[in-house]
């Protein structure tokens, strides 16, 4: 009988490691070499499933953005009006746990960059959580909760720059912007959008 | 006689070749070859300069810096209050000419993540940028054009992270966040952190 090979479940593990290794290492001392040491397969196995480090990075990205997915449905839940926007945008932030694979977020921002391919795929998830912070926004000043002065999705386009270029300054230098500076700020900016003024 | 070789004047020849390249090829299509193709010099000069398309990059930027920096200082010139903070944030975006710049910029992002020593170099051209954005705002607070509710440089780390979120979303995706548009984010910021409301 020949061997049966469950490859999903092998990329599921191989990217398992993959997360393992960058939080054991970091990501300047992930090689695809010291992923495969990792998940106990050989190197020439990990190259069958992926066939560059960037390629397993950008998998791994994936998981961790299902993963990031269900964690916010799971935060959202009983949650309306301004709360829900801001757990939304806090959920983002380099925080916590999250701060590893945020990481790997800002470095596919740059191979975006070069990469139109990567560019798009990445892109769609972005609009996906645009879209649910337009969407919560659009609640809130339904409900009076946020200012009715501007565009509901004036905000959300406001709210969403500040999230990414917090998530930017977090990851570069988290020593000039530790966890409660990042949700400072971001609060400021949220209590700039409240309605009837301050 | 021995020929003398200006070696300050080569590496600003190849680095201007640089600029010429990506606004013609772009960044996915400009390597060390087209670049050294571009100058005019031989593949292997451009490696005694240069030891890999990363630091001639990184050489690139820092000239765009220092011509960004003296850019600013011209169209600083006579405004003062609330106009100069919008001034200096406008000139960040990824509008006109500066948007190929930028888009090196953001492709540097993701290599900072991964090396610290350019990190750190990076790091303190952003915060000298930051520092004046802080400095400006805290006139303008002074003079009673921007919101005196805050610290300034609450208002600053604000205004920063909106920028830099707006910088990346404009150079990922042009078609989604054109020029206008990214204005029109920014003053929405703004006028939130105007002084006495609206």
């Amino acid at each position: 009988m020949p061997k049966v090979v469950d490859h999903d479940a092998r990329r599921e593990e191989l990217i398992a490691a993959t997360w393992r290794t960058i939080r054991r290492l970091g990501l300047a001392g992930t090689t695809t070499r010291e992923i495969a040491k990792e998940s106990g397969y050989a190197h020439g196995l990990l190259a069958y499933y992926f066939p560059d480090k960037d390629a397993i990075l950008d998998a791994a990205l994936d998981r961790a953005y299902t993963a990031a997915r269900e964690e916010l449905h799971a935060r959202m839940a009983g949650r309306s009006g301004r709360d829900a926007v801001r757990e939304v945008l806090l959920a983002a932030l380099p925080i916590g746990a999250a701060s590893v694979e945020t990481q790997v977020l800002v470095l596919s921002w740059g191979a975006m960059v070069t990469s139109p391919t990567l560019r798009e795929r990445r892109y769609a998830s972005f609009r996906e959580w645009r879209d649910t912070v337009r969407m919560l926004v659009r609640i809130a000043v339904a409900v009076g909760e946020m200012s009715a002065e501007q565009e509901p999705e004036e905000i959300a386009d406001a709210l969403v720059a500040v999230v990414d270029g917090l998530t930017l300054h977090g990851v570069m230098n988290p020593g000039d912007y530790p966890a409660h500076r990042l949700i400072a700020t971001l609060d400021n900016v949220l209590d700039r959008y409240r309605s009837g003024g301050t």
